[in-house]
This record gives structure tokens, sequence and C-alpha cells, in this order.
């Protein structure tokens, strides 16, 4: 059986710029093509996760919630972050479910717990059993509880990761992750999408990977390749492309090659 | 230590007759209420709990969703009561955020699946540790997986219940339920409010329990009422008081005897 794990870039589908702002027609775009992707092929099992954007990342940063709370206005903060990414997390939800597509928005709060920011535990057996019922599952970039500093932020992509590895793990199932951006793949010094990335030739890349222009409170380009690095090594295929492009998505997810960067470990 | 489950009722914080129509002032009340506890008690632990109401009872009742899914149309809408009951959750969790209580939106879907719509497995850990964080953890009535029908439907009542239980018999806790509703209790065959009631007089007391008036596909009265004398029985005391009484709800979490009907099994 074959998983596809989707991320929606927060800059994609938010403008990073304006607070609080989505791109509602790229995320009608976009829905409409996982609704092709899923008339295409009906036993693909997909799991769609998004970025904060600018959502949550503003929230997350007056708050230095990634850090920890303390005092009652960093928790009254925690809890404001969350709220703020279920808003965008919703906004999507609703144009999935308006388009016929059977998705259920699953917060990561619930399922993971780090101590010293880093992750601790997870219990990934709702979204098991959302995919084994046909539902797509819904995940985003979160906030959760952690046993030293109170809470911290889990991105996305670390989220998508660890469901990948836990998928793959299983045996059952051959995984993909797909990272659907507002770039057209990875760059290189001459601007040029580097159309592969290894654990051999990243070395030479990574001095040219920028940080995110806008608010982003977990990491940027440097760490998501790094995440895909360790999760290519098990022998999941993973593809930084654009979603500006139309079809692209689509295209990427039913197999045909497409425009971007593919992080293969070997 | 005291934990207080307290019930916001579907026909309290919501126009029943009225779909996808909330009571904001009647939210507005009880909010300040939560509030006053908090500054009153600084130390009690809370789990808030809110019924569905005229929201996801609505597409509940349409989509049968409490009896399963099995083909594409029930499937879709068992996502869609799930995002109606988050709608009306998120509308109360931003009310209470609004008023710095540091309140965290937790879905059922996440903690519980059923068998045949009997509960099969819960894992309460994300309240435990939202608890331990000094949070307020927000749950509501909500579709769970089922193990044999695809999806069913979990009240909040049943879910207080489990939680409820769940915290006693962990011996950490002095455990009370109160049922804050759109009623001044649970009316006897003259239509007066019934002051106890215990296992021994029940039996009397169960003809004259109703059925709800408007759409609702958890049960009821005699439902809500049985659900509450089997944890009674652990040593739960459980209250039915009525919202619409201004401070009603503060006065009976903070120990003032208050009008309405005790539930208390021996």
């Amino acid at each position: 059986m074959e998983l596809v794990l989707v991320k929606l870039g927060g800059s994609l589908i938010t403008d990073k710029d304006k607070p609080y702002t989505a791109r509602r027609e790229v995320i009608t775009q976009l829905v409409e093509q996982v609704s092709l992707i899923k008339h295409e092929n009906p036993n693909l099992k997909l799991i769609i996760g998004n970025g904060a954007g600018s959502f949550a990342h503003q929230s997350a940063n007056k708050y230095n919630t990634i850090n920890g709370f303390s005092c009652d206005e960093e928790k009254l903060g925690f809890c404001l972050v969350h709220q703020d990414a279920l808003d965008l997390n919703f906004l999507l939800a609703k144009s999935f479910l308006q388009a016929g597509l059977p998705v259920v928005s699953l917060p990561p709060i619930t399922m993971t717990i780090t101590h010293n920011k880093k992750l601790l535990k997870s219990d990934f057996s709702v979204i098991e059993s959302s995919l084994k019922a046909g539902l797509i599952p819904l995940v985003f970039g979160d906030v959760v509880l952690d046993q030293a500093v109170g809470g911290t932020v889990f991105s996305t992509d670390a989220m998508l990761a660890e469901l990948a590895k836990y998928f793959y793990l299983q045996g059952k199932f051959k995984v993909r992750l797909i990272n659907v951006g507002n770039y057209a793949g990875v760059y290189d010094q001459e601007g040029q999408v580097v159309s592969n990335i290894t654990q051999a030739n990243y070395s030479q890349i990574k001095p040219f990977l920028g940080k995110s222009k806008s608010v982003d409170v977990t990491g940027g380009m440097a760490k998501k390749v790094e995440e895909f690095l360790t999760i290519s090594s098990l022998g999941i295929d993973c593809w930084i492309i654009d979603g500006n492009i139309p079809g692209n998505l689509a295209s990427s997810v039913l197999g045909t090659p497409t425009l971007g960067t593919l992080i293969r470990a070997f």
C-alpha cells in the first residue's frame, strides 16, 4: 500500500508578511489537486499537514512559546498559539470538506509529548485508525506539552517526519513525503534549484540554505532538509516542490516527475 | 487536590431550536463565573466539557453518525459532525482565552476508541499533562472511531463520566461533576425539582424523565442521570444545576449549596 504525506507550507497557504491572512485561491487550487489525486488513485493513503504561516508563528514568536512557559502570560500564550494553529487548520479542513474530501483534523498536542524540547513519546493510533477507516488525517504544527519546560512548539515538518518513520517501520506501506512550498525547491549559490540532495552532497549545499525572511519559529530550510535527510536514510523519498504551479502537487503524488528537489539519502 | 468537571449543556450555550446558533450572552456569563472560580480558588483543577447543542446534533442526525458509516456520504458526514463540534468548542475556547483563562481544546476523537458503540479504550494522558501544567482542558461531545462500525458519537456526558472515574481512581483527587443545563434540575411528575437522586429512589423517578424536545442524538435526561448514578457509586458527587441563573455555577463549584439535583448513589 502507498502512503503519501503532504506538507502544505505555511508560506504557501498564508501571506507570511500579513498576520492572520490565508491565501484562499492557493488553498482552493491545492484542494482541487487533492480531489484529483483521490479520483485518480482512490486506494492511495494520504496524510496532510499544514504549516502555521502567518497565523501561529506570530503568537509563538510573541510569547516565545518554543522555549516553554513559566509565568501566567506565557501559559496563556501557549493556549493562544494552539488556537491560532487550529484557526488556520480549520480554514483548510473546511475547504477540503466542501470539496467532499473526508478530512479529520487531529491536533498533534494530543499525540506527542516532549522533554526539554526533544520528542519523548508519541502515540499515533488515532492517525492509524483514521487511515484504516478511509479518512484523510489533517495535522499541523502545534504546541505540545513538555515535561521539563511546560510546553514547546512541534513543527509540521517534525510531525510529518515522525509519522513517515512510524508508518514506514510498520512495513505495510511504501512511504513518500512531499513538501509543497512557496519556492521551486532548494536553491544553490546561483539561485538554481538543486535537483538532488544526498548525504554525500549535503555538506556543500548547507552553507547556502537561508533562513526564512518572515517570522518562522521552527527553523527554515536547513532544518527542513536535515529532517528529511534523516528519514530518507530509511528509504523514504522526500520531494520539495513549488505549490504555486497548478497541477504540481497532483503530478508529483501521482508519480510523474516534477520540478523540485528530491532528497534521497544515497 | 480538588478536581471539578463542569459540563456546559448544549441546550444552555446554544439555541437548540435554531441550527448553528450560540447563546453568546449565556457563554459570556459562564466564562465570567469560571474566571471568578479561578480567582477565588486558584488551586482548584477544572475540566470543562461542552455539549453539541444545535451545532453537531444537526449533522449527526442528518448522517445517522451514531450508527457508524459505510458509504462515502456517511464517511464525509462523520467528518462534518467532527467539524461542527469543533466550531462550537472553538467559539467557547475563544471566549475563555479572551478572558485570560488558559484553556486548551482537546478533541475526544484523539483519546477514545469504541467497538460496536461501546467504549473499547481511552488514553487521557494529554488531559493529565494539561492539568499538571496548570491548563484547563476543554473537551466536548465528539465523533470517535469505532472498530466495528467505522465511527460513532461519544457524548460529552460519557466523556466527562469517564474522565471523572479515571481521575477519581488515581486517588489523587477529590472529584465532583457539575452539569450546568438549561433547566433547574431533574423534574418529578408535578414539575418540581427533585433535590436528591439515589440508587434507592431512581426507579420511582425514571418514568418521569422525558426525552429532549429538540434534536439530541445522545439520549436525553434518563441516560444522563444513569451515567451520573454509575460514577456517583464510586463516591463522585454529581450536581445538575440551572446555568441561566447568574452565579449558580460559581456558587456550586465553590461549595455553597445551590438549587438543583444532587445525584449521590447512597
